[in-house]
């Protein structure tokens, strides 16, 4: 087995590519049965991409619609008159909101769009000529791209060092390559610890109900010979019980101030029972994930998705017709049920407040 | 809504009916979307039916297991020169033999192979003649089946009363009609509470990987007209930390002296929740369900299924090829997380050892 540090190795497969002016997103709704990319460009391909996940996982929701809001500003800026900046602010504030609006809960969407638009209202006040603009507006959602290289390098290192010789660790949903534009943020974790040689085995929680963990976080697991054995969501308390679990990790789709932490429906029972059976219980994430506006996580609104993605299984009926269902996308892990939160500016303990602000501020002062 | 005891009642789509000497079973696999009957009149088709879980749930595997046992009775008795008493006797215990092992967990399999055995032995050594064995083994089967309606009645009563007036109950796979030949165990509690004019919700866990709350239990709440909503597996932890789950009831595959309590795997996983989140955890079941050898549940056996039950759906793969996968049917949950179990013989209550003596006592005094 290869050993080294996570930079030195390849991100994995980026789910987002920029070629011939086009925005081109691996289509996550194919995998693992099919590879192929779906045309993103246009800013309507955009906001259905990210509401149909085509493209999904915290972080790279929100580079998406950061390239999606950087060519929509192309496109307005093609179009316009010198005259008319204000109305073409108009129209682009609207194409951010639409981004906004796909998905309710990854606050990284929010953070993304927040970036754009703050370099486009600047350059805009500045005087800077439209075309100029759309360039510096693309410059930027390269610049969050990299910048989540960067970060999710950093959280498999420091995330790797938590991870004992041998161990067997759960996962739920998909926090790889292909959530994060990156390493992986949980993923990573384990990615690094393995490519550093620690003898690592993944149990993978199927994650009702668009069984992520099933289609991807085995996928790209297999890519890298990560050992890996597909799970259902509910047997990873019989795992806990037998003594077969050494640590759980998981991503996230938005942190509060004090560390509570909203996640793939199903991470909340996990974290439960790794309480229950004494065993760590990480986070991992960029601090993009965090919501320095939120005190704590009864406010992270919680997106409900179509019934049918209970009640279908790839178009067939899973139960009586005209059933009932409920179908939250996340739900929110209380801060003390975490171990440790694991970001690119190190591993933030309790009290989450203190650690928290802290590394918000470094990141601040690193920007 | 009609009001009343539940032995007022239906007792639901029984799961297996004996007609023109054949047993038929209805086919739960083919649930919701066909209700047909398979015909496991011949040994060979009734040890397939309850290992490909035609037929499922214990105390069903019980009854049809005791039928299957009678009828190959008869036709050894059919095919059995009277000098060749000892010969049969060897391949009737090898056909009960067969009939045991098709699936290692619920005792009551079991208990009713002994019960037809200790029919058939003490016939035999009373010199009864054979045409007339098989007529007391199948009548001791019908006895089997009787009792498990009179006991599904007692149980769904005693439940009935633990049951708050407005309620919003979790259960996990099926233990209604289908699985219990009779008003049901956990949901004949739901059953009967709802007969009797209280506000019942029920949230039905789909129970991955075969799907049986979705499939079965959504189906038989249907038949009732019981408000019900199905959920992922995963979402449990996430209702009952938003104060929307007042009691969990399920059913059990087996029961310890100690009252630790085998059940269709993610049962521990709702205990445990159940547990954090201070919201009483019931299992429903017939005393045929104890297994007075066990002192604790270390010794259950635990069934593991076919990987492909978790790695396809409906015939298509759901991960990648190759997958490797872990599929325990079953998990144990500690008599420390229940907070009650019912039987016919009422309510057993810590300290379980003390409790479930008593109430096997009473029913070897009852029969």
């Amino acid at each position: 087995m290869a050993q080294g540090s996570a930079r030195t190795y390849s991100p994995g497969i980026l789910p987002i590519k920029i070629e011939d002016g086009r925005i081109l997103l691996v289509d996550q709704r194919k995998l693992p049965y099919e590879f192929v990319y779906f045309d993103a460009t246009s800013h309507e391909d955009m906001c259905f991409s990210i509401k149909d996940m085509v493209v999904r996982g915290a972080p790279s929701i929100g580079v998406a619609a950061a390239y999606g809001l950087a060519f929509e500003m192309k496109r307005l800026a093609a179009s316009c008159q010198a005259a008319d900046v204000q109305q073409m602010l108009v129209r682009f504030r609207q194409a951010k909101n639409e981004l906004n609006e796909t998905r309710p809960t990854a606050v990284n969407l929010r953070w993304a769009l927040e970036i754009i638009d703050d370099t486009v209202t600047a350059a805009v006040s500045d005087g800077i000529n439209l075309g100029e603009i759309a360039n510096l507006a693309q410059a930027r959602a390269d610049e969050i791209h990299d910048q989540h290289l960067a970060a999710n390098f950093a959280i498999s290192e420091y995330g790797a060092a938590l991870v004992p010789h041998d161990s067997r660790i759960v996962t739920h949903c998909n926090a790889g390559s292909l959530a994060t534009c990156g390493f992986g943020t949980a993923l990573g974790v384990i990615r690094s610890a393995y490519f550093s040689g620690k003898n690592v085995a993944v149990f993978v929680d199927e994650t009702r109900p668009r069984n992520q963990g099933a289609k991807l976080t085995m996928w790209e697991l297999a890519q890298d010979g990560v050992p890996s054995t597909l799970i259902c969501d509910s047997m990873s308390g019989s795992l806990m019980a037998h003594g077969k679990i050494d640590m759980v990790v998981t991503g996230a789709d938005r942190i509060a101030r004090n560390g509570d932490s909203a996640n793939k429906i199903g991470t909340y029972n996990l974290a439960v029972l790794a309480h229950y059976h004494k065993i760590p219980f990480y986070i991992a994430a960029p601090l993009s994930t965090f919501d320095a506006e939120l005190s704590d996580g009864r406010d992270i609104p919680i997106e409900e998705r179509c019934h049918s993605e209970i009640t279908c299984f790839e178009g067939r009926s899973a139960t009586i017709d005209n059933a009932n269902a409920y179908n939250p996308a996340f739900d929110v892990t209380p801060a003390e049920l975490i171990a440790g939160i694991i970001t690119e500016q190190g591993v933030l303990r309790p009290d989450y407040r203190t650690s928290i602000a802290r590394a918000l501020d470094l990141e601040l002062l690193a920007t």
